[in-house]
């Protein structure tokens, strides 16, 4: 049997949480970890430098958005996404099946693969489990995510089940596909909807193809579902993923949401959240998100966050800040974004700690206290400056 | 006598050109100097560490935008503008009437002042050379400009005589009301139009308040008359200028414009237009203007610029910062804006050098040689990766 090329070790169990370490062709993960997107091969706002500062170790790249504009071919001439981009840290891209499922205007699914139209400029493309490897072969990431189809959160288990098989059929068509396994790890994606049991035939049917995975991702969260169900779902499929794999749940940025994740097993999460929202105006802080962008904190004279360690908040004021996004400049939205970013990274080191010294639970429930006051905290409420509160 | 809160020791002549250093309440500047600028408060694109890291010794900032919002008032309250954006070092502001001489949507000059729409809002305002002194003492910088009138490039001597008089009753209306002789060094605007007459006309007026003054900018430039023009009138008027004072070209940051200036011993210039073109894809090198936005650079491989050591030249490829251009992405307007400070910043460095080896014609015609070669250079055509030229 072929070694693969991202393993897994696991450090330490507290609970079901993991603290662990992921080694791939490009360098370690300490996990659990918050991995910012980089849509088009850019983390939208930041530099490489302050991605490191902040503590990044991974990023993602999108396979959809690459593929479109500036082509894949074109990042295979530079010698790839991380010679293209200048980041020579790992990479993972997505298979490009959620922005098919989610952009394309028209589309069509078929046993073949998926018929879209480009967001760009509305030409007709088609995209299979072939070529979604072709692309990520040419991108060169450290970890490729298999085509799968992605359904909506409130999907019945009639959808579900011929939905799932059909996924697992592409599984075995990017296993056989992948040109380049030894330097670029396959991860398979778990879907089945909120259904317990359509978790474990996905999973069941999947694991058959265990010695070529490098890990698997939970897929199919936080699409529309009920918190709830989303949580219960975690909490079942979780632990049941194989212990020496590291385990990625998808599209996740709530802080709580996180921590949830965390509990049951998960290593890895990702969302575009924190650099969105960022770029409208909204920031993390530990009481809860703040609108910054809001006309009542033009004369708030504190950092954003209390107690925040971050480049942002030890240099710049709530006042100037706001003053920036309203005007629309740029700087405004690289300050949001970074101190957004920083705040998610950092609450994966955290938790990491947390994990490591055997006190995860009591992490989490001191986290959910102060996070969960908002309005009744004096940092979320705008403050004048020279105003005694 | 009062002694001035900023001044000027003359290092080294070279001809006319000069090396020196403008000691400000925020630190010291050595010149020649090119001096980005930031408008709302902020140089478009940029982090301060940025513009500490590409050689920025000071910035400006602009009255009018910053009186409209998010008020001068507002930044006053912060402790001005240094406080409020976290810029350490000096700061030059602008009077505002270049913005609404040219912004304003409706006006009418008045011997009192300036009447103007706001740009945003279109709200009636009114700007007299008290307001424009007393926004500027709120915003707290370095060196203050005299508020004046800019007319076009091209106005009449008969429409230049009383303009050039009322900005010189203007003058002394600013040197009247300043409120912090001490701390906030007062510039006066020579105007004049390409009339070498009307400049020493405009001079001889001003200079009878020398003692008021910290520097003298020449105003009315690179408005729109011609080249020759230009060139013309900084060779008469320059080196009439006070020896023992700072000299600011307003509103140039062409390559060979600038070097015709500093051979004429003006030691200070600003423009948007780094960051302005800049932004919108188009970068300088030693061979003239590049168009880094177009297609035929997708391919290359190569840094912006030919032995260019800025951050960006020494990590990212043209063909990557093309892409971001064409992506819309942020860190493709922040890398060509870098680039583009850093060419001006350092050009002005390099003449410094120059001057204070005594071979800045040389310099000059060095540059200028290469400048011009434009398409003849292999440098500003494009290249795809491996192709051999």
């Amino acid at each position: 049997m072929q070694k693969l090329p991202v393993t897994y070790e696991l450090l330490k169990k507290n609970g079901n949480a993991r603290a662990g370490v992921i080694t791939t062709p490009h360098g370690k993960i300490e996990t659990p970890v918050f991995m910012p997107v980089g849509t088009q091969g850019t983390v939208k706002g930041m530099s490489k430098e302050e991605l490191l500062e902040l503590g990044s170790e991974i990023i993602l790249g999108n396979t959809y958005h690459l593929h479109l504009r500036p082509t894949d071919e074109l990042i295979a001439k530079f010698g790839g996404l991380h010679k293209f981009s200048a980041w020579e840290k790992p990479i993972l891209t997505d298979s490009g099946g959620f922005q098919v499922f989610s952009l394309g205007t028209i589309r069509k699914i078929k046993e073949e693969g998926v018929e879209f139209a480009s967001h760009l400029d509305g030409s007709k493309r088609f995209i299979s489990p072939e070529k979604s490897i072709e692309i990520q072969n040419n991108l060169g990431s450290d970890i490729v995510m298999l085509f799968d189809e992605c359904p909506p959160g409130q999907s019945s288990r009639e959808y579900l089940i011929p939905s799932i098989e059909r996924t697992t059929r592409w599984a075995k068509r990017c296993v056989t596909y992948h040109k380049r396994p030894t330097e670029q790890g396959l991860f398979a994606i778990v879907q089945g909807g909120i259904y317990e049991d359509l978790r474990d035939k996905s999973f069941d049917e999947l694991k058959e193809m265990d010695e070529s995975f490098s890990g698997y991702a939970i897929g199919g969260l936080a699409v529309g579902e009920k918190k709830e169900d989303m949580y219960r779902i975690l909490k079942h499929i979780t632990p049941k993923l194989p212990e020496n794999k590291p385990r990625y749940l998808m599209g996740v940025g709530e802080p709580l949401d996180m921590l949830e994740a965390v509990e049951h097993g998960v290593d890895m999460m990702d969302c575009v959240q924190p650099t969105r929202i960022g770029r409208h105006g909204t920031v993390f802080t530990k009481y809860g998100k703040l609108v910054i962008k809001n006309a009542s904190y033009a004369e708030d004279d504190r950092p954003l966050d209390d107690g925040c360690n971050c480049y942002v908040c030890r240099n710049y004021k709530r006042g100037y800040i706001r003053h920036l996004l309203k005007a629309g400049e740029i700087l405004g939205q690289r300050l949001t974004t970074y101190h957004n970013l920083y705040f998610l990274v950092n609450l994966m080191k955290n938790a990491r700690k947390a994990i490591l010294e055997d006190k995860f639970i009591e992490f989490k429930e001191e986290f959910i206290k102060n996070y969960s006051l908002g309005k009744q905290s004096e940092w979320i409420n705008p403050k004048k400056i020279g105003e005694n509160k």
